[in-house]
């Protein structure tokens, strides 16, 4: 079986111009992974007859399938339909099917037909026309030499309904592709270099039909194994082989794999152990709520959480005491404590957590620089604390410190 | 003055595979276009050797810049550094001050330098380093027969970094471009068609030096002017005339232009008037606070939240009567209503609001499908409702109720 390659093409000045974000290759990309259908390039190009002509050569040299969005609309500067007809050397058709399912479709709307709409019904001799449900622009396939060329509008909801009614069944029908498996392992707490270092040996001894990468993030790497051949047991068999090595080398750092995050992760372990979570968030500001509660379900384990972004409030809702905070100040081991046991309780939680820190830009002073952070994590019987000096920009510095108590949260419940 | 030209190149198979959304071409074609350069072609290649060979090669024939995101990291499947050495036909170097911060980075985290580390400070000798603030592999910046070459990795944080600290920079004192001007007008509560409708006219008789883009997001447009030619001051005023006219016809729809967020109007109009907010947040779970939270100097005017997840904290903790809610469920207005007079008056606040609602993909009850949403906000005088019909995923199901009732803060804030 040979692989199967495929080069995607973006027409459009808007993509070029950082006007609009390409979702389009994305979502394209990752179903035909799904297929097996190895991306081999992307390239986005200006609407511009040379560009055009040019990515259509190269992409026909270079792949198998060669498939490209944008250029379809109605007007002058829609380029995509005539400089296909021209690559194959194609004369136009009329095509009164089209017509007539657009003429109905504007009648339902109450409008006619113009000249422009019109010629959207006229498609080169040599290619299919592909139905587009949502919109005037079809979508064209044209084969040649065993090569297939589609092409289809930028309009995301348009190209998506293309793709998954008519391109993808019929690559399935006609390509016969290679198994592909991944495998996402994503681990927390554990710089890039330094797992790479642990992990060296077993990278050099991964079987020939795995491939690795890594995924670096905010306190979180992620690793991307990726099985290809023939035989999907085999494969399957392998990558799991290769994962529980992982588990075994470095497991207290992978938090989970594929689609999980952490706070799904945390969300698992307290459903397991039957115990709730409360938050007190002063330096995240509700951003560690809001990533526990975006994963739905979250209502099972997650009791509430609460801000109180002013001293006043630490003290006289949530309960830290007056002294505390004189004392010792906002930002500090000993208020942090008592924020974690007093939210546990006010909230009827099995495990209090909170933080406080300085996420800056303002709001150091000589003792405590930004990103100076404490959290703690309260479970009634020990309270854990941990003393952070990140050095990000405050939206950064707000991930970091949400990620890592989080991940103080894992370890906890993982050791219970 | 002569037209530049700059054509992206990103590195990387999680991006070929579908995996990774392509933020970083996008930010960097606006910071370009900002510049008056343009971006004429991206494209992205696989961590392959001949394949990104390729890609410098045909980048040099194309642009007078070429950007390479990507591929940067310790590990092997990282290509770019020694393929952009051989490339340029350069020996390494070891960058001693660069081995020597990372040194001491490193120490501050009480941490070692291992081998991978140490050889991040080796860079090929034809090429000048870029600081890296947020992580360990610098950028790299070639010049060669008048045609630039820069590197940078690919975490997004660490590559806009070093575009806005050291490559934009450059550029400007590099390249003469013409003088361009943009200007982005921020609204809500209104869709993009019929905005567009609105503005035809004054679309129409834009100055020719005048371009716009509409950028729709959920809740938001907003709409980009670019004025562009060579004489700056009297661009600026061209601009000027055209947002007093946007103001003029649909200025109730705009928070604000260029950096500013809605979060952060908010802002500026609570510190205007002295008053203060509190915000209690059920199916919102902690991101309204987030939003506010993440604008720095908020604590001038933010009191503080609570999201009190389960029904026995809106009543034990926030206050709400029992019987509201056996009466009437936690989704409706009798309890949103509650929750903002409670978290108003617990939180001392001038001004509070709430959220409940059903974010999915479970929780739909018969009379209450996903996306059934209350909003509030209780200025100690009136208590304002509204009840929206969301049909988007969980989380823009909690984005747009956020922006909704931001927006519905602005309002009152505005005609107060």
């Amino acid at each position: 079986m040979k692989d199967i390659y495929a080069e995607l093409i973006s027409v459009g000045d808007e993509i070029l111009y950082g006007q609009t974000l390409d979702t389009n290759s994305y979502f394209i990309s990752a179903e035909l992974d799904k297929l097996g259908i190895r991306v081999k390039r992307k390239v986005t190009v200006a609407d511009n007859q040379e560009a055009m002509m040019r990515a259509f050569k190269e992409a026909e040299d270079n792949a198998d399938i060669i498939i490209i969005t944008g250029g379809l609309g109605p007007t002058k500067d829609d380029l995509t339909k005539p400089l296909l007809a021209k690559y194959f050397d194609s004369g136009m058709k009329l095509h009164e099917d089209i017509l007539e399912d657009l003429r109905k479709r504007f009648a339902k709307r109450g409008r006619e037909l113009n000249e422009l709409n019109k010629g959207q019904a006229e498609l080169p001799e040599k290619c299919t026309p592909i139905e587009n449900k949502y919109g005037t622009a079809p979508g064209m396939w044209f084969e040649k030499e065993g090569k297939v060329f589609i092409s289809m509008p930028g309009v995301p909801k348009e190209m998506k309904y293309m793709m998954e009614d008519t391109v993808l069944p019929k690559f399935k029908e006609i390509f016969k592709t290679p198994v592909l498996i991944h495998k996402m392992v994503k681990t927390v707490g554990i710089p890039e270099s330094i797992l790479a270092e642990r992990l060296e040996e077993w990278e050099n001894n991964l079987p020939n039909e795995i491939k690795l990468a890594y995924l670096p993030g905010l306190n979180q790497v992620k690793m991307r194994l990726t099985a290809s051949g023939e035989d999907e047991k085999y494969l399957q068999k392998l990558i799991d082989q290769e994962v529980d090595k992982l588990y075994e080398q470095v497991g207290k750092y992978i938090y989970g794999t594929d689609e999980s995050n952490l706070a799904s992760k945390i969300g698992e372990l307290l459903n397991e152990k039957k115990l709730t979570l409360a938050c007190a968030e002063s330096c995240t500001g509700g951003y560690i709520a809001h990533l526990i509660t975006s994963n739905s379900g979250s209502s099972e384990y997650y009791r509430g959480g609460i801000n109180p972004y002013h001293n006043d409030l630490k003290i006289n809702v949530l309960g830290v005491k007056k002294e505390t905070i004189e004392q010792y100040g906002a930002v500090s081991e000993e208020t942090v404590i008592e924020m974690a046991e007093c939210v546990r309780e006010l909230f009827g939680a099995d495990i209090g957590i909170s933080t406080s820190g300085i996420a800056g830009p303002t709001g150091a002073t000589k003792d405590k620089p930004v990103g100076t952070t404490w959290v703690a994590l309260a479970d009634g019987k020990n309270t854990q604390t941990k003393l952070y000096h990140f050095q990000f920009d405050r939206q950064s510095n707000i991930e970091i410190t949400s990620n890592s108590l989080l991940n103080l949260v894992r370890q906890t419940l993982s050791s219970k």
